[in-house]
């Protein structure tokens, strides 16, 4: 690594980043946190790994800001409102102090944007390898007030936060293969891909509402699948019903295969949440003061599984990006988060 | 990775090791922690890379323990009792289910010799780079309790538990570098560096009676450094009086340039701490209930730096592995830990 011993400059570079009371330093791995009375804590270690998570010439800043706010998408889904994390960097000395200052620009500005301190972590150089991205995030919940995959019930409506589809279509216009679509919707999807928006305002406003929740990382079906799975309930869900972006839209009318990519493809960082019919003009005013929509996209009933239907409300099979999932027994498919 | 779809293999052998109340489900990457009234919760996160922390062959189940042991380790250098911890995993795909069966057996083995349960975590396959793991430890500590690196005070005298220097010696045993100790040393020493033993008891007892504190991780020269900087003092430690296990100083006889080794090699996670010098028996009595010994080897004074001083109170220039420190100005130095 350019520009110094390693160790100094990773120190120099996240020391400024590490303002929360109970930081002691980023090499001091040990950190202290208080958790106020009648408040519990919510913990989520999601890592990032180079050619999975991210793409190796993906800028920096971006990199980091999608590291912490993959977190902060976990904390959402629990209806947590973050308060810090701890940071592990592996890296392979390829990166310079160019890099991590650009990464740490990234988790400043975010720190900013949710509220978050960096409390500690810890950092390695190996010889060889990928860079490695780890974070363990940490927000406050009020006690038995978190939501979770587990507690969808037969009977609930499936409602999802703003739009399906972009990140996954992002990064097929990143790596070159969608293209013709417009530069200036074709920024929008890669935008969605580097830079997901976790829905914490919503989370954190659900509170209460909600029954089941989860955010969809792995894609809407297989996350649906998680949820129905940890429920033991069964999900019928109408793909006309699934809330589509103008770019991702235009981009399966003219190739329709790319529809089961958007439902498939993951990295939305959307919420998938259930609850009583009776509460969702309620949960939907809640989401739409907190910036974004919430569509009703099915129900929950007695059984197992996730069934797409068509607008005709026969049972649609969706090809996931590399299986084939039976709609009507889908499994649970784990992409790393 | 064979035996089966991956995460469904990870999720099999993991989630045994998951008994705690507030884990979900190890794909769950949201868990949920309740910090009793009065209680501070300690954390500490380390990474392990292939090659660097451990070696590729090391078996799985020594890997395991060694990767959660360095983080109590740390929990133990801040007085905290450990309680629960997270796991990051990133493979390359070459580790297949009998590999991930031996982890989880040494996850299994410590988890109930220190008491603690694994709370969730977060599992990447990448097609190529190095075994990198993560754990976020949790400990509990009384509020205002917890000691840390940055409280030596000068006046204060320095102590170390057990022996320092076995396990560099281990490493140098386990890769075939040093021969002819015999097998019953060689094997000791090698323990030592596969399978430390963090000082968790004797940080929990040694509350209230210590000032300074922190885990021998990166070399006694080191960790002594990170200290005397972060607390603001000088201190002077006399070689002689630094306690050696049998076959380490069988290993500096025959070879001195081995002392040198032993005092910057790193991986004894021992602690070293600083304490007034009337409380010294009472620490050193309570150490010893916990099973093992805590020796004094020098103080603390105003100024700044680590001086080592030879049987007639001469300063000793260290030769520290891969680099040069001035003894009266080592500065800190972190091999990742």
């Amino acid at each position: 690594m350019s520009g110094g011993d390693e160790f100094t400059v990773i120190r120099d570079v996240m020391a400024p980043l590490a303002h929360h009371p109970g930081a002691r330093d980023l090499d001091d791995d040990g950190a202290v946190l208080t958790v106020p009375s009648g408040t519990e804590l919510a913990i989520t270690k999601d890592m990032m790994v180079e050619g999975v998570h991210f793409l190796a010439d993906d800028p920096a800043d971006l990199v980091a800001r999608k590291l912490l706010r993959t977190n902060l998408s976990d904390l959402a889904a629990m209806g947590a409102q973050p308060c810090a994390y701890l940071l592990g960097l592996a890296s392979d000395r390829r990166r310079g102090r160019e890099w991590l200052e650009g990464f740490a620009r990234g988790l400043a500005r975010d720190q900013e944007e949710y509220g978050v301190s960096l409390l500690g972590g810890d950092t390695v150089a190996a010889e060889r390898g990928l860079l490695t991205l780890s974070i363990t995030a940490f927000g406050e919940i009020p006690a038995g007030m978190s939501f979770a995959r587990e507690r969808a019930r037969a009977g609930d409506v499936v409602a999802v936060t703003g739009t399906i589809g972009d990140a996954a279509l992002g990064l097929l216009v990143r790596t070159g293969v969608l293209r013709g679509l417009g530069k200036s919707l074709e920024t929008g999807l890669v935008s969605r891909y580097q830079l997901p928006e976790p829905r914490v305002s919503s989370g954190v406003a659900l509170r209460g509402v909600v029954h089941g929740a989860i955010d969809i990382s792995d894609g809407l079906l297989a996350d649906a699948s998680h949820m129905a799975a940890a429920s033991g309930i069964a999900m019928e869900l109408a793909v006309e019903a699934i809330p589509l972006s103008d770019a991702t839209s235009q981009a399966i009318h003219r190739d329709p295969a790319l529809r089961d990519r958007a439902l498939c493809g993951g990295d939305d960082y959307e919420l998938l949440v259930t609850l009583t019919p009776g509460d969702v003009a309620r949960a939907r005013n809640i989401v739409r003061r907190c910036g974004t929509s919430l569509t009703v996209i099915g129900r929950c009933q007695e059984g197992s599984g996730v069934t797409f239907l068509d607008d005709e409300g026969s049972p649609l099979y969706i090809v996931d990006t590399g299986w084939r999932h039976s709609v009507l027994a889908a499994g649970p498919l784990d992409q790393g988060h």
